[in-house]
């Protein structure tokens, strides 16, 4: 087989950072390039030796094996079906959509083409939490019985995007649904969440919040705290923690350097690295290492479409539950 | 002023720390020793000077100007309303009452009496949480947003005890919410809470739960999230993690010794002390000299029989919650 | 037998410390208190319940069983040669004397006695300091290679103290030369030092110097490292650190607490406590319970005179090797 | 001006890491790749596009503008003086020669040729290192007065390399060297080195030494040690200390994830990186970007022939002060 040719949709930010990363891979070539604005896609082609096209005449390629779904969130399900439908091999950032009606028929149109369709949880390849997790499965803490999951960006983003996001518990919490899903190896049954505005009064003119708790109980007993901001003035604070029946497994914060200074004051050292393109740089490019491993030698995706399905269900379930006061069943 | 004298119901485990660290204060005298089981009070009474009294003979002596109720949870309240009436400043272990009824019958006592009423939320005066509200006071992170208690005891209770415990929320999570109040500065106006068996079958058996996880909102929006396990195989975990808007707060689990081993396996520190004693040694300490130090300058009191109420209605809202499922608007 | 019954010479401050500590043992008393300083020692004397005595009159006094010897340094040998004659089991501050020979003569005396002496090499009873041995001991990491010791005092003594303290490598870096000895479980057999005028320029005018660096070898090849400044602005800094041939233990700085501050700084956690007094307290209590253990068991003392003499020899040589520029060969 | 081109002698463990790093840049392209080994010539040749030449094809092709030196340590000097003849610019892998004399002779073969030539003392290039030395010119610290670097090996190489690797000190010892300079901002004046065999005998059949420390001092009092081990059973342990009048700055290593596993037994986390590929990645590839930034843009080199000479003179007083017992005057 020679190598695996992508289009790719989306050329901002993270567009850019799986062009990029694709590039690192030998076995891989991005063939065409998909954004509304065509400066960008213009821009990225360039630099990656693909050409610009339009969704159309990208999905129309018989040459093309893949797609990167990297363009706005409510772009994702029609081109994903679009992809699946030419019977392309399917990358979509998440969230699949918003409307969890939008991802059910996204979800049939791809089980229908049986393509392969991998949703970029970015956080399960991130170097540290994927260690805990394997050490979780060789059993090093015996059963899992709590986790832990702080999540708290360094700002706010734009008023501007907040209004198109969904909400703080689909744009923000759908990825720590997902960690949480991911290590507790048993579907969530029941949720509570409190969703409050502390950092900015302005996010609840839009009718959204900035500061949110939730906990989650399995059918078995197990228990999930997860807690969001949007505002940790010291960096991206991304922690996990897991309680097993026979000790305790932490992942903590990387920084970008080891030094300490120790002087009148304190003793002082590195804040985390300051947000997700910094943090998750290794993430980014084994996600789609594993995608592209996974699709070459058709072995099962480590992150399907369904898992993405099953993180915004527990994201509208906390929307829920913060507005009304009341725990929500699930299932 | 001669020194303050005391007389002392309970000669058990936490008697004799708070009859030993009286020993060192200079100022105090302990005159009697109350206990059924008269071999442990003849015993504490003999190694501090004092004497084996009942409980009327020790009330009724005009030389007793304070009392420490350390004795099992059922004679507290009565012990209390005894020793308000005698006039004595009360220094009692927590809870004051299982039953919320009978703490507001204890309370009505003493204020009618008008003495001083200390409960032992001994976790106020270890040395890294009192730094740490110490900084928040002075401003260090700003506002506080959330805070997230971490409290695991290190193994499960006899079952026996766990039956006159009151439930967990009573007896273990009671000193949580106290820390809850005194860290967010704001009484909690909605709880949710899972309380489950994940540690021992025979908990739920005895009608509790052996883990749980507690989420708390106040008027303002501030949240708060508390979990607990009655197994942590590593030491007694208590941790705080404070957030505000301009930084974060955390105090760790301080340890046996700063040894470090780093050999072909791992880098390996020290587990936490093992538990109460251990890490809160320095804290049963310096409350008995805070409270020593209120009842003789006349000054008020930093923890007071009204907290031990407050806590008391956390911890039975937060019962109410496990077992109902619905989150419990309190006040 | 009867509580063991101590005459203490020198009632400053470290005296304070010891005094206190006896009186905590509970099988211990403090008859005499003897000092020049005569309201001292009557402050000293008061508090403990002993009395106020001459050094003649205390070692007179045959219901003395044993002396602490705290008091200044050019005192040390004669009382303690006076209270060898006496038949005193003696505990002495470290250093025994300035002088080798006055040292000698001593240890003579003690020798001829047949009582026991114990120095008062307070690091080797930190509880992070045992520890350490301890596992060394154990075999944590297999046979001892390198030792490394950091030992940095926070600010520099007055400079009339400095003129009559026989210099950095006898009043300072003598403790480092027991813990050298200790630790790597065999003699220096060569030794090189470099010690300089960094921390202030008036220290070379009594002759002395503020920051050192001493390499030593033993007979089979196992090194040690030691550095020295009058100096560290963040706190006392008193590391270990052994490297073996199946790994490395350290010992690190405690601090006050374990709170630690996340800002759009830094991440910052406390200083190390700040000098002697607040780093080795605990030391100070288990090294005179390991003597008054040793002399009620009668069981060999942990230190002796012999490794007070040691050191001082090492010290000596250091002191040559930086005036000479040259190695010394030790025995 | 066009992309920098490049040769390259070397196409072992080393060169590999270069070319790749090299291939990253954009603006640099590799021409001709040289080898004795003709089958690791042609694979990385064939990997980045370049081709196969011998030394004199590849020098005496003037498209052919930098040389990369990863050769074996014996040829370096001579393909540095005929790069240099040919007007190239050199980077050249540490140590120039074994010998000082032909050290001398290439740095007056350079000197004539006005030619760049940097030598790869990667270290400091290390991003926490590369910090530490950033935050000590802002002079969060005040003036240097000591450093300590602890550089261990996680293992010892074969016996075969030991015999032509020139001694520890050249080969290992060299690069803590350059450190000190660094970091001291002053050269040192005075030296003196144990070396001994702890890790293995054998390395004392080949007459070299497998553990060591060093002392140094500079002309102003400035101290400096070293410690080294050809063993570190937990990894490559890399770490400097710098103390200052004002405070103290560590550079630690850094490790694989930021998990951490309590249990009954311990708190455990991550083992340093394993060796310099795994430590210095990130530097190997900061060190050629400044190599070739430097060139490109006719700047000054950050590290120069002349600092590797430097090192080396410190490398040889090391092995004499170890050999002959004395310390050594420098310069």
């Amino acid at each position: 087989m020679g190598p695996l040719r992508f289009a790719q949709f989306g050329a901002g930010r993270i567009g850019a950072v799986h062009a990029a990363n694709l590039g690192t891979f030998g076995e891989t070539q991005l063939l065409h390039v998909v954004d509304v604005n065509v400066e960008a896609a213009r821009s990225l082609a360039l630099r990656h030796g693909a050409r610009v096209s339009s969704a159309e005449a990208a999905l129309a390629d018989p040459n093309v094996d893949a797609v990167i779904i990297a363009s706005s969130t409510d772009t994702h399900a029609d081109l994903a079906i679009a992809a699946a439908r030419a019977g392309k091999a399917i990358f979509c950032e998440k969230p699949i959509d918003l409307s969890l009606r939008r991802v059910d028929t996204c979800l049939a149109a791809v089980r229908k083409a049986r393509v392969p369709m991998f949703v970029g949880f970015n956080r399960r390849f991130d170097p540290s939490f994927a260690a805990l997790r394997d050490r979780l499965a060789r059993g090093e803490i015996g059963a899992v019985e709590q986790v832990i999951i702080t999540s708290r960006d360094p700002g706010l983003p734009p008023l501007a995007y907040l209004k198109v996001s969904g909400g703080k518990f689909r744009d923000m919490t759908i990825h720590d649904f997902d960690m949480a899903r991911w290590l507790l190896g048993e579907e969530p049954s029941e949720l509570f969440a409190f969703g409050t505005c502390l950092v900015d009064s302005e996010v609840a003119r839009v009718d959204d919040t900035d500061s949110a708790m939730v906990v989650m109980k399995t059918a078995s007993g197990k228990l999930c705290h997860i807690n969001n901001s949007r505002r940790a003035s010291y960096g991206y604070d991304q922690r996990i923690e897991v309680h097993g029946a026979k000790g305790r497994l932490l992942a903590g914060n990387p920084t970008p350097t080891t030094v300490e200074l120790a002087d009148a004051t304190a003793v002082a050292r590195d804040k985390p690295l300051h947000f997700f393109l910094e943090r998750y740089g290794a993430a980014y490019r084994a996600e789609l290492a594993a995608f592209v491993d996974a699709v070459v030698n058709r072995t099962p995706l480590p992150v399907t479409a369904d898992d993405g399905r099953r993180a915004l269900v527990l994201a509208e379930a906390a929307a829920k539950s913060a507005r009304t006061g009341r725990a929500v069943r699930l299932r």
